[in-house]
């Protein structure tokens, strides 16, 4: 069996026809060899939304907060409103289809298509996970960085797609060029009013004593589903948890903080712009533990 | 011969390697078959760049400046620098392929290819273009929305890529939704500090009493290759021509507007949130034979 799988779906929303009318709902296809169109507005336009989600010994971890994420990206985007049925048939099979693994992940990605053709692409691409001991033990340095929009723009300004999960990634891919040129690894985004928001691909959790704390959700920022399964990881130890609004200057001042995300999990602060952060070790392997053997 | 050609490049950027070492510079592939990969980051993250140049009469217009803009938002993004001499080639090749049409595009397309392969993707897509005659002479109702960002964000975040002509596209496309919820085909970005921006896809160009005028270019928007010809078609007019920083009240009490891009040429705008605008039908008309009739 392979590393990595990827699967098609034949018609990714019941609101839009199939691709190859009275074909089975998803297919297997080669991972080496192209597989999607120049046209599709996926890559002309990054018009379209992804979920990874990971898997843990075979099995998908917060399955039922991705498939309503990506829901809520795709009605974000004016995109076909995706067959869950249909995406939680393909996920699970790409996953069969992958070798054993500790971790594994699968990428859902969902496009408008080709412009003009009314019929959306869509598929699962599963692999095996990098190996991320080193940033889950040693902790990662990461640097603070404009994002450009106001905290409230998801209200002011619901074309920007603030809170979308969308494939539009570039500008999420140049901070983290930025931040490797000032010497770190990732990227915590400020507004532009100053307040802490998330990273480009994770969310941002911190400990002050008996609290673990997240940016408010209101925030213009994804809900994160790596955070939620945190949270409720602190509460089974008796932690306390908060949603909170952040500056720079609070953030320094924590005890210990991570970014968490479906695939690389949770990962300790070692260094905010330069300043050291406290990492905690035992929390952050325990963290780990619990994410890692969850069981939805 | 074909309204649409599609021609892939072996080695988009000379600082990487081929795709297939000693095969031909580019060749023509079918548009109707899938030509990319699912695992591109152009689809999976929106992260490339492209450019759309219009072909007159079977001329590239405006060439050389697309393909150094071409070559600019690659620097932008860190990418490989795109050889612009094989470009050059397989755009050309590319309209020598097409059927005979009065008005075509090509778009370029370089992205940063497969995750940790190295080898950047590219290509050029040519194709008869639409028809615009009703918008280049009614005009088009437009509606000025907030673009987010402060003015001032390409020199103070250069990491957000303004200026950069990516693929991360999503929200140039989600706020052309929002106009025609609105009853209007096309948008302004405003800054958030209430400064006229551009287009999604095109350039604002306002005409005052015998002054053409456009929004200053430091202003983290696209230098715009099709306004850069209507100044020189203002100039040879003996009207006079400027860069300004304009408020929207401002714009509204000019006496005609346009949208001008590569591909849809000069379209006068009718309405400006609701309001009406005059639309210069002479000088709109001038301006696009001038476009059309090019002869860099």
């Amino acid at each position: 069996m392979p590393s990595q799988v990827l699967t098609i779906l034949n018609q990714p929303s019941a609101d839009a026809p199939a691709h190859e009318p009275g074909a089975s709902p998803f297919r297997f296809a080669d991972v080496a060899s192209p597989q999607l169109s120049m046209l599709d507005l996926g890559v002309t336009r990054g018009d379209g939304i992804f979920e990874s989600i990971s898997v843990g010994n075979g099995r998908a971890q917060a399955f039922d907060h991705h498939l309503s994420r990506f829901a809520q990206s795709a009605a974000r985007l004016d995109l076909p409103t995706p067959d869950l049925e249909v995406w939680r048939e393909a996920i699970l099979a790409t996953i069969d289809a992958l070798d054993d693994a500790e971790e594994s992940f699968v990428k859902a990605v969902l496009t408008r298509g080709i412009e003009g053709d009314g019929r959306p692409s869509g598929w699962a691409f599963g692999s095996h996970s990098p190996d991320f001991t080193r940033e889950r033990t040693e902790g990662i340095r990461v640097v603070l960085l404009d994002r450009g929009y106001r905290h409230d723009i998801q209200h002011t300004s619901p074309w920007l797609l603030a809170g979308a999960k969308t494939i539009s990634y570039a500008v999420n891919r140049a901070v983290v060029r930025e931040a490797e040129r000032r010497g770190a690894e990732d990227v915590i985004f400020v507004s532009s009013d100053g307040i802490v928001l998330e990273g480009p691909t994770s969310t941002l959790i911190f400990r002050r004593g008996n609290t673990l704390a997240t940016p408010h959700v209101d925030l213009g920022i994804l809900e994160g589903t790596t955070q939620a399964n945190v949270f409720r990881f602190a509460e089974e130890r008796g932690l306390s948890t908060s949603y909170e609004v952040v500056t720079p200057e609070s953030l320094q001042s924590a005890d210990a903080a991570w970014l968490v995300s479906s695939v690389r999990l949770a990962v300790p602060i070692s260094a905010l712009d330069d300043k050291p952060v406290g990492v905690d070790s035992e929390l952050s392997a325990a963290m780990n533990s619990y994410l890692r053997n969850l069981r939805d």
